[in-house]
């Protein structure tokens, strides 16, 4: 799946929520859900690590979908097949 | 681009960097990112939150890339166009 037609089946699925719930508190629900997986990564339980990278994927979304920004635009636009630092693939960045 | 394909693309511009510093480290990054993103979006430089969601996605992929998980097939398990909560589209959780 495109990660386009991901974020817009995160807006079919959660934006009135999201925008009921606002840029600021959308934040701060990725922002636990980027702990959960910092809790789980301490683990051995792949299948609910899986479940933490979706729902990171998923709040990063929904978030884009409140701020109007295309999550797949911006990625390509920065990260191109080359290191957006030294320009390099594989990057060689020496710091 | 397939959220697989950007991924795939992350490992080959970063894997051997993200692996010298392994998954500690890499999820660190990722929350300061995610802390960068934050305080661009109390802005309103467009172009710049565009710049921090890549960052994002990008450091997301590069921590499933260490621990070996795909990030589209987890993200589609989760989230396969119902809420995964009230299994419905759009989501009627009432929390």
């Amino acid at each position: 799946m495109h990660i386009h037609d991901f974020q817009e089946m995160m807006r079919q699925l959660f934006f009135k929520r999201d925008a009921e719930r606002g840029i600021k508190g959308t934040y701060d629900w990725l922002v636990d859900e980027v702990q959960e997986l910092g809790e789980e990564l301490k683990g051995n339980n792949k299948e609910a690590t899986e479940k933490e990278f979706a729902d990171v994927i998923a709040w990063l979304s929904s978030l884009a979908n409140l701020t109007g920004i295309d999550l797949e635009k911006a990625a390509i636009n920065k990260y191109n097949f080359k290191c957006p630092k030294c320009q390099q693939s594989p990057c060689k960045c020496t710091f």
